[in-house]
C-alpha cells in the first residue's frame, strides 16, 4: 500500500469561508468539488464533471428529532486535505486487485449557537466522489436521534433515470426508465404487489439510481459502508429536480439513533461520459473500510445448484403436510401427519441433486424446506416460526451431508426467518453450531413478510444492525452468508467478505410469478449491483412455465443463450444453475457453459453497454488464462462487432460461442441457439447478435 | 395427589343455555358462579359470596384487529364439568403444602356467524374464582390479533380500593386508597415521575387491584399464568362502576398476537368477608401449571447483603470515572481514565461485604456496579449499553468468587438491561456463562428506562415473552432469576420455580427518593404480593437520609422495629439485608432478628390485617420449630393482643420481641426500640403496640 499525504495548515480560529481549502479535484482532475456554506450557515457542495457542472449546489445536514436540528448556523474551523493510493486485494471479485486512489477533504464545522461539531469528509476520484458526516467526541453532541437527513443531490437538468419506487421494505420491483418529470405520473404503475412493501413519497426512489443527461453523462447515486445507520432512499422534487436524501423509520418514526463519536454511511456519486465505468467503477468498495477478518481462507465462491426451482417454477411445496393449519414447534408431531407427496427436499431426490451437481462440478447443493414449520410460515406475523436446526421426517440430514461429503459436494443450508429477527438470534448459535456439526459452510438466510419487532421495517437501522450481527457471528463458525430481503449492499463485503450474497431486488423468481423485464438484467448491474453482488440465480432453461407448472401462466423472459451470457454480465462469488436436472439434461451443450464458467475472476472488462439496452462483459478467469464474454440485451435485441483485442496478444484460444439462433426471441422462441467453436486471438473480431431479450455467451480458453 | 372428576354428559346439539349446566360453586358452597349468554349472545358471568351478589353480570369476550370480534353471537355447544382436589408442595414458599381444591365449569361456545369455537373455563375455589378463554384447534380461527380483551368485572357499588394508575412501563407508584369514585379525581396526584411511564386513562389502574365493600367483603382482582400474552389493566366505569380488562398494546397498538389452540391468563377474584384470606389465598399459585423442571435441588431462597444502599441511599455511583460523557464498550480503555473515587463495586469493599455476610450467616453478596458500561447507561436508548462480562478495573472478579468460595458465601450477579433487551438476549449465553464458571447462581436482573425495541412497553406481549425466555434460559444454567422492572408476577414461579423474585413495584429504594407512605408494606401484599413474592430490600436502619448522604433530603418512612418485622410480612425466598454494615454494627440488638429470620417456610398464618393499615403474620421455619411473629403498621400505629395459640400445645419456647420504644414514630423518632426476652407457649398472650408506622418483630425459638 502506498500513500502520499497532503495536509493542509490547520488553522485555530475560524476565518471566512474564503481562508480554507474548500476545493478538491480527483487524482486526474477529472471530477472536482466545492465546498461552501450557504448564508445561514448550512453546508453545501457542488461537483464539476470534465469542467462543467453535474451537481450543483446542494445542501447538507441533519435534522434531530430531540435537539437543535444540525442544518445550519456552522462556520468552517479547519480544513485538511490529503492524496491516498493503495491497491488492495478483494477476497474475491471481479479483479484480483484493486486500486484505491482519491483525494480528499475534511470539513471541521462547529455550529456556533450550540457549539457542536461536526465534521464533513469528501473522497474525490477520477470516477466519482463519496462523502459523509462525523460526529467527533464532544461534549454538547453525545446521543442524538436523528429525524431525517438532508443531503441533497441537485440534478442539472431532467435526467433519464432508471428506478424503482422507495420503499422501506423491499426492492423487488421492475425498473422503470423514465424521465425524472416522468416519476411521479409513473409511480403507481410502478408498484407491483409484495409480501412486505412501504413506499412513502409518490416521487421517493431507492439507490442505487442510474442517471443519464441529455449530454451523455452517467450518474450512479448510492451509498457505501451502512453500518449502525438507516438506509437511504432518495425523494425527488420534481420542480427543481433535487434529490434529497430519505432515511428509513423506526417503528416510533424516528430515523436513526447516534452516539458520538460515530460516522454516517458515505453518500456516493458514480460519475462518468462512458457507461462502462459505472459498471467497471470500484468506489463503493473503495470507500469501505478494509478486511476485518485476519483469516479468510474459509470463504470460497460458490457454484451451485439446489431444490427450489421445483417449489418457485414447479408449484411444489416447501411445506411436508397439509393436514395442519397451526404449527407449534415443540408441539407438533410430523409423523402423525399425512405427508402430502409434494415435499422436494426429501432425502431421494436431494440425492439426485447430489448426483447432479457431483458430476457437473458443482460445489453445492441448496435444499428449501428441509426444516419443520413450513405449513404455516407465511403472513401470520408468527414468532417462534423456524428452529433452523429440526428436519422434516423425510430429510435424513446426517446420510445426505454424509453422501455429499463422499462426493465431493456439500448441502448448502437455508434460513427462511419470515422476518422473526429475534427467533432467528435467540436460534442462531444452535443454527451456525448445526452447520458446523454437519460440514455445512453456507448459508441463504431469507427475511420474507413484514418483519418483527414489529413495526420495524426490512431496511431500518435496527434490522440493519441485525444483518450485520447475522454475518459476524457466522465468521465465527467460519461460514458464508447470502441474506435475501436484506438491505441491499452498500460495499461492507471489502470488510466482510463472507458476506457473499444478497438478492435484495428483483430476481429469477419472478421470471415464475410474473416475468421481469426483457431489459430487466440490462438494467441490474447498473443500480443492484453497486455495492455488492445479486444472487440473481440465473441459468432457466425452459421459459415456457406451463410446462413446470400446469397450473402456471408464467413465461421466463429470456432466451437461453442470455441465460449463459448472465453468468458473465450479472458479476457474483455465488452462482447458482437454477433449473432442474431434467431440463439440464435435455440441453448438455449448452450447460457445458455453465459447467465452465468460473465464480472468481482475475480481470474484468466491460465492453459495451448501455442502461436498459445492453451489456457486454469479458473477464478472466482467476488463476488461469482462459476469458469469458456475456451479452445481455433488451427487447431489441444488440448487434455488434466483439473485438477480443483484450486477449493475451502472444496467446491462442479456442472459443466456444453460445448465441441466439437467427430467429431466437424471449417471448416466442427463447429456446433456439447456436453453438460454434472457433480458433481465436486478440485480433480476432466476432459478429454477434442477441436476439430480443436475448444474448450471447462465449468461452475463450487457451489453447 | 388426589382428585375426583364429576363430569356432565355432553350434548352433541345446542340447545338453550338453560339445558346445559351453568353454575358452579365452590366446593364448600360459599362461593358460586354463574354463567350465561347474552340477547346478543355475548357470554357473561356472575359470582355471590355466601349467597349474595359480588360481581353483578359481567360481559365477557375479546375484540380482533383483523376479524370479526369474539364479543357475540355465540351459543353454547356443550358444557363440562369437574371437582378437583390435590395437595402440591412448592419448592419455596409461605407454606411447605398447598391445597388445590376446585369446582371447574368448562363452557364450550359456538360464534354462529363464523363457525369459530371458543371455551372459557371457570374455576371456582372456597376463596374466590378464576376463568379463562380457551381456543381450541379449529379451521376458522388460527392466528388473529387482539385488539383488546373486553372481561367486565361489574362491582355492586362504590367500594373501597387500594390503587396505583395504570401504566404500561412502570408499577412505582404509591398507593391512594380512595372510593371508586373518588379515583379520577385523584389520578393526577396518584403519577409521581418515572423512568419510564405511560398512563392510558384517568380511570385506569393496575392489577393486583384491592377492593372493600361496605359490607366488609374483601375482594382481590388479577391475573394468573400470564404467559405469551400481554398484561391486563383495568379501566374503571366510574358510572356503572365496571371494570374492564384493558391490555398492554405492542409498538403498532395491537394488544397481542395469538396462534389457536391457545389460552388467556386466568383472571383471577380473591373473595372474601375475612381480610387476612387475601393474604393467605394460594388461589393465583392454583391456577399455575405444576413445576416445568426434573431437578430443582439447585433452586434456594437466599438471604443477601449487597453493594447498593451506597449509591441508592448514600449517594455514591454505580460507574467508575467521570472522564467519558460517551462509553463505547468495545473501545473504551477504562484504564486510561481517572477514577473518580466513589465506586463501591471495588475488590476491597466487596472484600468487605463478603467478611460481613460470612460473620453474620448470609448466603450472598449482590454487587450492583461491577460491570463496565455505567457512565451513560440511562436516558439515551442505548443499544449496546452493557455486555454483561467486563468487570471495571477496580474489581477483581476471580480473587472476590474465590474469596468468598473461601468464606463460604456466594457473589450475586447483577445485570442491568437498561430496557436494551435485544442487547440482553445476545449476550445472554454468555453472561450466564460467565456465571457458571464463577459460581453465581443467582441474577438480580434490571430493565430500567424505556425498552427497545422502541415503541415496545415493560407489560406487553413481546416483553412478557422475554421475561420468561430469560427464566428458562436461566434454568439451563441452574441459576435463579430476580427481575426488577419486570411485568408484576402472576403465579408462574409455581411453574419456573428459579423465578424467585420481581420488584414490579414501589420499593425500599423509594425511601431514599421521596419517601414511601408509611402505610405503604400495609397495602404492598394485598396488591402486588398477589402472584408472587417481592425482593422489597428491607432492612434499614439509618432512617436519616442526610446521614447517609450530606446532599440528601430524603427519610425512610418506618421505624427500625418495623424494618425488622417486613421480613415476616413481606414474605419473600430472596431477603435482603438492604441498609450499610458500618450501620449494622451501631445495632448489633436489633440485627439479630435479621440473621436468625428464616427465607422459607413450614407454615404461615395471617393472624390480622387490614389494607393500608396493620398486617400481623406469623410463620415457621422450614424444617423446624420455630416461629416468628410480624407486624407493620399505618401512621395511626396499631395495637392488639396477640395470641400464640399457633404454637404446638406441647412445647415451650422463648420469644424476643423486638418492638417500637414508647414514643417511637417513624418520622420523629425511628430508631427507639426494645428488645425483651420472655418464656412463651401456645397460651400466651402479648400485649403488643406498634407505633405509628411502626411494627413489632418476634422471633419464637423452641426450647
Amino acid at each position: 500500500m502506498k500513500y502520499s499525504i497532503l495536509i493542509a495548515p490547520l488553522l485555530l480560529f475560524p476565518l471566512s469561508a474564503a481562508a480554507y481549502v474548500t476545493s478538491v479535484a480527483s487524482p486526474s482532475g477529472n471530477i472536482s468539488l466545492d465546498f461552501d456554506l450557504q448564508a445561514d450557515g448550512r453546508p453545501e457542495y457542488k461537483v464539476d464533471y470534465k469542467t462543467r457542472p453535474v451537481v450543483l449546489a446542494s445542501g447538507l445536514g441533519l435534522e434531530l428529532a430531540d435537539t437543535p436540528s444540525l442544518m445550519s448556523g456552522f462556520e468552517i474551523i479547519g480544513t485538511d486535505t490529503l492524496s491516498f493510493d493503495e491497491t488492495w486485494e478483494p477476497v474475491w471479485g471481479e479483479s484480483s486487485h484493486i486500486r484505491n486512489h482519491y483525494r480528499e477533504l475534511l470539513a471541521h464545522l462547529r455550529q456556533r449557537d450550540t457549539d457542536r461539531l461536526m465534521d464533513i469528509r469528501f473522497r474525490v476520484y477520477d470516477d466519482g466522489i463519496g462523502f459523509r458526516y462525523e460526529f467527533p467526541t464532544q461534549p454538547n453532541l453525545v446521543y442524538f436521534i436523528v429525524k431525517d437527513e438532508h443531503s441533497e443531490f441537485a440534478m442539472t437538468g431532467d435526467h433519464v433515470a432508471w428506478w424503482i419506487a422507495g420503499d422501506y421494505d423491499t426492492q423487488e420491483y421492475d425498473y422503470t426508465e423514465s424521465r425524472l418529470s416522468e416519476v411521479r405520473g409513473l409511480m403507481k404503475g410502478a408498484i407491483s404487489s409484495n409480501a412486505s412493501q412501504t413506499q412513502f413519497s409518490p416521487t421517493g426512489v431507492q439507490t442505487s439510481l442510474q442517471l443519464r443527461t441529455d449530454d451523455g453523462i452517467y450518474i450512479n447515486i448510492h451509498e457505501a459502508a451502512l453500518v449502525d445507520y438507516s438506509t437511504m432512499h432518495l425523494n425527488l422534487d420534481d420542480d427543481k429536480m433535487v434529490f434529497e436524501s430519505w432515511l428509513t423509520p423506526d417503528a416510533q418514526g424516528n430515523k436513526g439513533h447516534l452516539q458520538a463519536p460515530c460516522k454516517s454511511p458515505w453518500r456516493t456519486l458514480i460519475i462518468s461520459d462512458d457507461a462502462c465505468d459505472m459498471l467497471s467503477s470500484n468506489l463503493i468498495y473503495n470507500l469501505n473500510d478494509p478486511c476485518a477478518y485476519d483469516d479468510t481462507s474459509w470463504i470460497k465462491p460458490v457454484k451451485y445448484v439446489g431444490v427450489w426451482w421445483e417449489m418457485i417454477g414447479g408449484g411444489k411445496q416447501w411445506s411436508y403436510t397439509f393436514d395442519l393449519p397451526s404449527v407449534k414447534l415443540d408441539e407438533t408431531d410430523y409423523t402423525k401427519t399425512k405427508p402430502h407427496g409434494q415435499h422436494p427436499a426429501n432425502t431421494e431426490n436431494v440425492k439426485r441433486y447430489i448426483d447432479f451437481a457431483a458430476e457437473h462440478g458443482f460445489d453445492q447443493v441448496l435444499v428449501e424446506g428441509w426444516n419443520i414449520g413450513w405449513e404455516d410460515w407465511f403472513g401470520h406475523s408468527k414468532d417462534y416460526v423456524f428452529d433452523f436446526v429440526t428436519p422434516y421426517p423425510d430429510f435424513d440430514i446426517d446420510y445426505l451431508n454424509e453422501y455429499a461429503r463422499s462426493k465431493g459436494v456439500r448441502l448448502m443450508m437455508h434460513h427462511e426467518t419470515s422476518g422473526a429477527v429475534r427467533n432467528y438470534e435467540r436460534h442462531m448459535q444452535a443454527a451456525y453450531d448445526l452447520m458446523d456439526k454437519y460440514g455445512y459452510n453456507a448459508v441463504k438466510s431469507g427475511y420474507v413478510g413484514d418483519v418483527m419487532p414489529r413495526g420495524e421495517h426490512h431496511y431500518g437501522q435496527w434490522l440493519n444492525n441485525h444483518y450485520l450481527y447475522a454475518v459476524t457471528e457466522a465468521a465465527k463458525h467460519k461460514i458464508m452468508v447470502n441474506a435475501h430481503e436484506a438491505t441491499r449492499p452498500t460495499g461492507l463485503a471489502r470488510t466482510y467478505p463472507n458476506l457473499i450474497g444478497n438478492e435484495s431486488a428483483r430476481g429469477t423468481e419472478y421470471e415464475s410469478f410474473a416475468g421481469n423485464k426483457p431489459s430487466h438484467t440490462t438494467v441490474l448491474p447498473f443500480t443492484r449491483l453497486q455495492g455488492g453482488p445479486m444472487d440473481y440465480t440465473p441459468g432457466i432453461f425452459e421459459m415456457d412455465m406451463k410446462k413446470v407448472n400446469p397450473n402456471s401462466q408464467g413465461h421466463v423472459n429470456s432466451t437461453l443463450a442470455r441465460q449463459l451470457a448472465l453468468y458473465v454480465t450479472m458479476y457474483s462469488p455465488l452462482q447458482m444453475a437454477a433449473d432442474v436436472p431434467e431440463v439440464y439434461e435435455r440441453f448438455m451443450d449448452a450447460f457445458q457453459f455453465i459447467k465452465d464458467v468460473p465464480v472468481d475472476w482475475e480481470e474484468s472488462k466491460y465492453l459495451a453497454a448501455e442502461p436498459g439496452r445492453y451489456i457486454v462483459a469479458a473477464r478472466k478467469g482467476k488463476g488461469g488464462n482462459d476469458w469469458y464474454v456475456g451479452c445481455t440485451a433488451n427487447e431489441d435485441g444488440y448487434e455488434s462487432i466483439l473485438s477480443l483485442d483484450f486477449l493475451d496478444p502472444d496467446k491462442k484460444y479456442e472459443a466456444t460461442i453460445y448465441a441466439d439462433a437467427k430467429d431466437a426471441n424471449y417471448l416466442t422462441n427463447p429456446q433456439a441457439y447456436t453453438i460454434t467453436t472457433k480458433k481465436v486471438n486478440a485480433k480476432t473480431k466476432l459478429k454477434l447478435k442477441a436476439a430480443p431479450g436475448g444474448g450471447y455467451a462465449i468461452s475463450i480458453k487457451q489453447l
